[in-house]
């Protein structure tokens, strides 16, 4: 590994080969499309990984990174983002040259995207599955099947079915429940079909339940992004086992406070991002694990990170841990959430020595 | 003003230079040195605002943030973080060529230092008023004396003085406790002066208390950074008013649900950051303003961002403002905390219609 000097993000490819392949082959086995969402690491050097392991069908967050994969050859992208009509003369690039799948979910947009569009569109209806975010609410089947109308009549975009993020699975309490959020999901999801056209795609995706699923039934594909990377969050969701975490943070110390059992590290909010999770009766925004010559170990059980400003953060320790660390000495932290804290560090490294770009890196 | 389609950081540049001018006229009449930090916008552009209004000492986060300003001509740089002894070759090549001031607060730290400096630095001892991040005690005077002399005997350490960051400001319930702590720590590290050594200088730094304290007394230099945009969070505690704020968001509509009176906006968390401040019962991550021709309006009852993912922002309205809001639209949004959305940013616009790139933007 190269010498470390400052915060880096460090990405253990054997890990990330093995999360790709596992998603991969319940896909296959399921008969399903595996169209991983990119936003979490958000490379073309990682994007190439999945290309090698047979997937040529990705997810993205904004028009700008579809650009960006379109560019490393990427033939077929849905933009799982409402689509933002202000972009116009990027959706008109971009599908000129590969099918671009865009998110709709009112008649007004359909208007606008009619208007504007110089070549043809796919156009997934977004479903609110529960999350409450975004997309038609699921019980609304009157307005999910106007739009839908609306769609099929519009010139230049094509119906591509129904899509949804059930986000709620990041509040669920157990895998019994993250399970019964997606098969209640794909439930609704197949009562909106049988309505509105028996031939319409059923696109569903969020790494909680495309973890815990081993077998997909009634949908014609996932996206999950996360999985690629996996994080605390994860992990306490039960998503993920500890050892199939592929993406720490390395943080040098720069400060110990013997009073208190701290010690301050050069790795704060603009690092790991201020996303926290709630542990043992408080906020917690990183477990420390401990480095090994190769990666890192798989326990959690030294040390957290309690508080993060800008730069600094500051993590517990129990006091035999605390003990051991010295000024200079480099930690290793699991992030709560991998796709903030990569997307803040856009350049990665690799256990292997590989050093990895994402789209907002400045080579 | 350019055609936005993106989410966008606007700076007002008029209101820019008028906080710098309100900091730097009062540091003069004061006279003591106003070295402001440099890590809220993290832009030589910017910088070089300052440098015509005649500042010419900065403070900043990070020895890599130090490198990028020396190499646009900025000669006398405190680092005000705790040393990274791991960046030694950094801080050698830094000092070979610019005046470059530490943080130290250890005596572990100042035995590597000495071991490996190459040329002379400057060192603070960074002093904890209360804000229990990081720094001695300020009660530990025995730790702080023996510090302070280890600097004294170490080669090429030069002691620099006392300093510190009374972020517990931050926390404060009223302008008149913000500037209580502030007199209560420029008390503190006068009797430490008084015993360590009276020639030493006190440079004290943070946005709230510089920014209510008319005249300062008994300090030698002030180091706020995030009065150059202010934002929500200063606002609420304080330290600027609505027409202070010199920067926003402004984010693109992109669907809207009529039956909670919510809008999504391109805007996220890899935009807004995820930082919130509590305000009527709930967590708020960024407040709507009305955008105007030339800028925005200094009104804050239109709406809030009500929750954040990763691209996604939720703005919650009063049924009247919503109903004006149409896709497409652009929404102008204050930042809770500018310092984290400036660097996700990363490039700014100005009102004027220029662009700014900052440290970590590829051009």
């Amino acid at each position: 590994m190269k010498k470390i000097i400052q915060p880096e993000f460090l990405i253990d490819k054997e890990k990330v080969l093995s999360n790709i392949k596992m998603m991969k082959n319940k896909t296959d086995k399921s008969r399903i499309v595996f169209r991983p969402h990119f936003k979490t690491h958000q490379s073309r050097e990682i994007g190439r990984w999945f290309r090698e392991l047979e997937v040529d069908r990705i997810t993205v967050s904004s028009l700008r990174m579809a650009e960006y994969f379109a560019d490393d050859e990427w033939k077929d992208i849905t933009v799982a983002f409402p689509v933002n009509v202000l972009e116009i003369e990027r959706i008109n690039r971009l599908a000129e040259k590969i099918t671009l799948n865009l998110l709709v979910e009112s008649e007004e947009t359909i208007d606008i995207l009619s208007k504007k569009l110089a070549n043809p569109v796919q156009a997934f209806i977004k479903i609110d599955v529960g999350g409450n975010r975004t997309g038609i609410n699921s019980k609304n089947i009157e307005k999910i099947q106007s739009v839908y109308e609306k769609i099929s009549r519009a010139k230049k975009i094509n119906p591509a079915g129904l899509l949804t993020h059930a986000g709620n699975t990041y509040h669920a309490k157990s895998k019994k429940e993250i399970r019964e959020i997606f098969y209640k999901s794909v439930e609704e999801l197949n009562s909106i079909r049988a309505v509105i056209d028996s031939s319409c795609k059923i696109s569903i995706g969020d790494t909680p339940a495309c973890s815990l699923i081993t077998k997909f039934e009634n949908i014609d594909e996932i996206r999950p992004g996360n999985f690629v990377f996996y994080d605390y969050m994860q992990y306490k969701l039960g998503s993920s086992k500890l050892n199939q975490i592929a993406a720490i943070m390395i943080l040098p110390v720069v400060a110990k406070h013997d009073e208190r059992n701290e010690v301050v590290v050069y790795g704060g909010a603009v690092h790991l991002s201020k996303e926290s999770i709630w542990e043992n009766g408080k906020n917690i925004f990183g477990k420390v694990v401990r480095l090994t010559k190769s990666g890192w170990d798989d326990k959690v059980n030294y040390g957290y990170v309690k508080s993060v400003s800008q730069e600094h953060g500051i993590i517990k320790f129990p006091h035999d841990e605390f003990k051991k660390v010295k000024i200079g000495s480099l930690l290793g932290v699991i992030p709560i959430h991998s796709c903030l804290t990569a997307n803040l560090m856009r350049k990665y490294i690799t256990s292997a020595g590989e050093q990895i770009f994402s789209m907002n890196a400045s080579e």
